[in-house]
């Protein structure tokens, strides 16, 4: 079984960690079948955390979790944060597949939707 | 003349800012014309600033300018200090159209883009 795990930031402001839940309730409901889990978790200021993340995954019965980080820029939250947070995660979980995806903002794709976006 | 101009929050790193104008080059080039000038601005902790980042496209010619949004939340930066900031510059500059684009994030193909990054 295949989890995906969106990570966002997370804020002070709740509606906006629902926003993200809310987003990966939509994967759900759009994706052709890839996925029989797609969640939610958060880097800080909202639960749950990374590991946290994946652990609910995996106690759904995931034996591999894709995370996709919701960042648009590589900074250190990036960069150094999430890895970190996610190799926590596989040492904690060794027998589970954990892959790291690239932040969202490396999307060649993304360009192509802020024209799109724009009217272009 | 038409202007795009991308607006990120801006960082202390200046690798994420430089990011920001890169993207910004890289729409000029692959657009098929729409925009005569495609820039970038900063709401905070970088330069221009989005009125100055307007002003800088409309001393290049543009008399329309498209600003968009580059966030995922709709935070209090999207929902307040952007459409202020903009309104700003619509007082400085009545003969200019200037169009406020909802945030990236708001984006439904946005849901789409992050399932292919996935591999779904």
């Amino acid at each position: 079984m295949k989890a995906l795990l969106i990570v966002a930031h997370g804020s002070r402001r709740a509606a906006s960690n629902e926003e993200v839940q809310q987003l990966a309730e939509r994967l759900a409901q759009i994706q052709s079948g890839s996925f029989d889990v797609i969640d939610s978790a958060f880097l800080e200021l909202a639960e749950p955390s990374i590991p946290d993340g994946i652990r609910k995954c995996v106690d759904a019965g995931a034996t591999e979790v894709i995370v996709l980080p919701y960042f648009l820029s590589a900074g250190r939250h990036v960069a150094e944060d999430v890895p970190e947070l996610v190799d926590e995660a596989k040492a904690q979980m060794p027998d589970v597949e954990i892959t790291l995806l690239r932040h969202l903002g490396a999307s060649e794709a993304l360009a192509d939707l802020m024209l799109q976006e724009a009217g272009a």
